[in-house]
């Protein structure tokens, strides 16, 4: 059969990436959502069941990784076919990292009891969705290459950055208000740290999209908005 | 030139990369070894030359990646040669990481005020001495091919996890003793998760090389040490 349909046999294998990266890609949103809503309603069931459906982006990434490689041995694409070829793998790379982040707040939802104030999980929530909102724009431009319009990436990615640094500063103050709130407000940390990662891996993809269409790189020196490591608050002097 | 030489001058092609990813490997142990010098000791100088040197690993890995595709493209590799190629894709990415990791513990040193006990610092640098411990022997791991002396990759995984466990909960009781610890020690919270992920960084690099050499994968549920996500110190009681 396929010596009658190879160029046909091909691109079915060229779609079947793509596909299954619009695949991990939903999965890794519903994780995401999910991790939130296990946090912000203490829902240790819907936590443990994130933790459990990482195993599905693991898998996803391993059976990308070994196809895109009998592709590419098979096949011995051309330059553009290559760069989609290669883009699959990173990009699955990046959706598996997501899924991780996902699977590392659901795994503090235990550690986090509920009482902090609100304020905070509507703080959490707005990152959150924040960053998917990236990553499924960014998703949707891989779906349709529309490379065009990966320009609102850049500005998102500044606003997470911007609405993390506001969360941080809001966590320590807490936790200096009252110690004990140190052990629940540094897990919402590093939760907090985990989403804003999210929209870092959702550039990352939006990049390697761009390099699969154009061949370039975009250039290198995106501006890191992320500027936690320089917040300090009242109660210590930093070092000179 | 070429024509006389295909296969010579292809081999050299393949030793290029594997000579590139050993002189990132060396550049990023540079890295955070001098990240965790200029924490320990408030350098500020010394913490501004690690960020400026991250710029080199971003470099190596484009540089990588796109020798990398153009190999592939050219020579038409066979499955070892394509594992290997691919393979150096991957370890390029994963040391790239590393260097980021220890960027991210460098731009904290300002925020740090050095007035943290001593005990803190000395197990920042135990962390980091195990994990770039790690970094070292998977290197000459793939520099040598001698995938059967892998085994020690998951063992000192676990130390490294375990280390990170007890600093994680040495961090919160000192800033439960006092409010003035929390903004520095939160900064060294996270300066010692980016310690912790430089092994599992390293973790990857085994797994990639296991792959090369083999061709399978390591078998994927590699136990995950990190118990930090349920930490709780006395002073707050964790969801039911």
């Amino acid at each position: 059969m396929q010596s009658v349909h190879i160029a046909s046999a091909y691109d079915e294998e060229l779609k079947f990436l793509s596909k299954r990266i619009a695949a991990m890609g939903g999965h890794a949103e519903r994780m995401v959502e999910q991790a939130i809503a296990a946090l912000v309603n203490a829902d240790l069931g819907l936590a443990q069941k994130v933790i459990q459906d990482d195993l599905v982006l693991d898998e996803g990434q391993r059976e990308i990784d070994d196809k895109a490689i009998i592709i590419i041995a098979r096949r011995q694409p051309m330059a553009t076919d290559l760069r989609e070829i290669v883009g699959a793998i990173r990009i699955s790379a990046d959706i598996e990292r997501v899924g991780d982040l996902g699977k590392n707040v659901a795994k503090r939802v235990a550690s986090v009891d509920g009482r902090q104030p609100n304020s905070l999980f509507r703080g959490l929530e707005a990152l959150a969705n924040l960053a998917l909102t990236q990553l499924k724009e960014v998703l949707d431009v891989y779906a349709s290459r529309s490379v065009e319009r990966i320009g609102f990436v850049r500005d998102r990615d500044d606003q997470i950055d911007a609405m993390y640094t506001s969360l941080f500063r809001e966590l320590l103050t807490y936790m200096m208000e009252d110690p004990r709130n140190i052990t629940p407000c540094t897990h919402l940390l590093f939760c907090a740290k985990n989403i804003e990662r999210i929209g870092d891996h959702a550039t990352n993809i939006a990049e390697t999209i761009y390099y699969i269409v154009t061949g370039d790189q975009m250039p290198a020196d995106r501006p890191k908005g992320d500027k936690t490591d320089q917040v300090v608050l009242p109660g210590m002097v930093p070092a000179k």
